[in-house]
């Protein structure tokens, strides 16, 4: 990696305004999904024109050709002008990630950046001032309410779900695999969401028993909202941090540490040690920061999200073999997947 | 150019998931802007740590340093982890364009991007829906009032002219000199703002004279908070869409057509190609789409910023030889520039 942006961003700085456009590119995305262009273009048995798919979703003819262009000017969607009119067509990309309904859809992830996250990001500066979550000033929630800010109404909290699940139907596999799990018989996961994750542990390895553990509103919208045919994984309500956990070999706690101050961690990660027999351990999975402070970026972000929506933050892994290591686990592997999530396996 | 991302995106989309991102890393530019990290690091004598900028800034220690990593991560800032701290350095580039005060700072831009226009885009799929900008639902000002609503307060105002003083600063040079406009004695510069881009026409043509010709509020601003020594051209107060404009060899519209209907744009050109003697002309300075619709990616999100804040929007170069061919101007002269902004002469 360059140590810095290249000489010649000073002759003109094209990445630079890239980076200051880069909300707009975001937006003219999550437009697109939250309009229907997505889901429209991948059912139409042709190209269509901006006034067809304007009339189709009941938006403005000049607006979506707009939309659509940027849409063509960042390569997601396709347009060819014959005779005079301008024809677009949806991409395998598009298809695939943004329309509604396929397996590895993020239709869900982006309603929840742009809806959620994007305001909350709008009092970033204030975040980084107070070093504390933005939650009361963009929705009128104290700072000390995590989860009441993200589960403030059913729709909220189905939105949220919705972004969990996108995520681990994309980065689901990579890190369940990071490790070869299939030594633990009965794996649980708390805080387990959707079950898209457990999901991909029940394909993985099929011979174990795989429980999600969640609060008990969590589990009821997971059953009503995000079920699928199949599912050989169960559902347990309870709470890890106010109750006790149910008994299993390996423990999986997918981004919830980043979620929580490091002395809740270390409660957290105790209980777990006391639960476990030995040889049963903890599966992390995080997006790591580089201990030398230059990336990944996307986890840098991630860490700047949990400034301005939650009290944790994203980590290296010299932190998690830290607590851990105080925790009592031993044995500590680190996979970095290359990937948004990244994969710490520790046994007691 | 590709006609779509690459097949390598249907195995993991770090592209998509760039863009999907694209706000977080503005409002990490943006944040850092508005605490003045760059500012104090241009000034630093040497590295600092997170710790230290966040005492001089009044800001929270951990905020600022994930604030400072992800700016490492984007290579905006320098950083070296010795003996245990990371020590913190400003980038050429940081100190040019982003600290404020230097000749190319785009500083006020930022401002303006991050506090302005960023809460307009959160409302783009209702434009895009509605056909209609968002200041209603973002400042409470109806959408007939596009200027009401970018000067709705003194500071509002400021802000504005700062983004467009930016703006000169860095692309007036380019577009002023995409042609040879010595051969015209008086040049007008029609809505020039803080006089920016009049002072890169002085500075080109030195024997023209240069008038900026501006709203009167407009010009007291422009007077009270953007002067420069040794200016050498000259304001004169007046409304172009309800007066006469002053006679002139070249009338320069610079980012004015983009903001009004395509029939207020016929207006004001027609103004124009009375005012002119023969010889005279027209400079128009916009940032053109190409007329396939696959680009530049830049011009499309300046149209649906145009859709999302006033009532007009951006056009490939046949739109404008076909309103000045209308407007009675003709050899029309078309110049891409390959930056932000473009140019088109044309002559009576």
């Amino acid at each position: 990696m360059a140590e810095h942006l290249s000489q010649s961003e000073l002759d003109y700085p094209f990445k630079l305004l890239e980076y200051l456009n880069g909300y707009r590119v975001s937006k003219v995305i999550f437009a697109a999904c939250e309009l229907g262009v997505f889901d429209l273009l991948m059912r139409s048995p042709g190209a269509m024109s901006a006034l067809q798919v304007a009339e189709v979703l009941d938006a403005n003819a000049d607006g979506i050709e707009r939309l659509l262009d940027a849409l063509a000017g960042i390569e997601i969607l396709q347009v060819d002008t014959a005779a005079g009119t301008a024809l677009y067509n949806s991409t395998d990309v598009a298809n695939t990630y943004l329309a509604r309904g396929g397996a590895k859809s993020l239709h869900d992830m982006v309603a929840y950046h742009s809806q959620t996250i994007y305001p909350l990001w709008n009092n970033m500066a204030d975040a980084v001032r107070e070093g504390k979550n933005q939650n009361q000033k963009t929705f009128g929630i104290p700072p000390e309410e995590v989860f009441e800010a993200i589960y403030r109404s059913e729709d909220e909290m189905v939105k949220f779900m919705g972004l969990m699940n996108s995520s681990w139907n994309l980065d689901g596999q990579d890190v369940v695999t990071a490790f070869n799990l299939s030594c633990f018989q009965k794996i649980v996961d708390l805080g387990g969401c959707t079950g898209a994750l457990a999901r991909e542990l029940a394909k993985a390895y099929p011979s174990s028993s795989i429980t999600v553990f969640e609060l008990p509103r969590v589990v009821e919208m997971a059953q009503k909202h995000f079920p699928q045919e199949n599912d050989t994984f169960t559902f347990l309500s309870g709470d890890f941090f106010h109750g006790d956990v149910p008994p299993a070999d390996l423990y999986v706690l997918a981004r919830i540490l980043h979620d929580w101050s490091e002395e809740k961690c270390l409660t957290l990660l105790k209980k777990l040690h006391r639960a476990c027999k030995p040889g049963g351990g903890v599966l992390l999975v995080e997006a790591m920061l580089l201990e030398n402070r230059r990336g990944p970026i996307m986890a840098q972000l991630f860490s700047l999200n949990m400034l301005v929506q939650t009290e944790g933050r994203e980590h290296p892994a010299s932190q998690y073999t830290k607590i851990l290591d105080q925790s009592g686990f031993a044995h500590v592997q680190v996979c970095r997947t290359g990937k948004s999530y990244d994969a710490i396996l520790a046994i007691r």
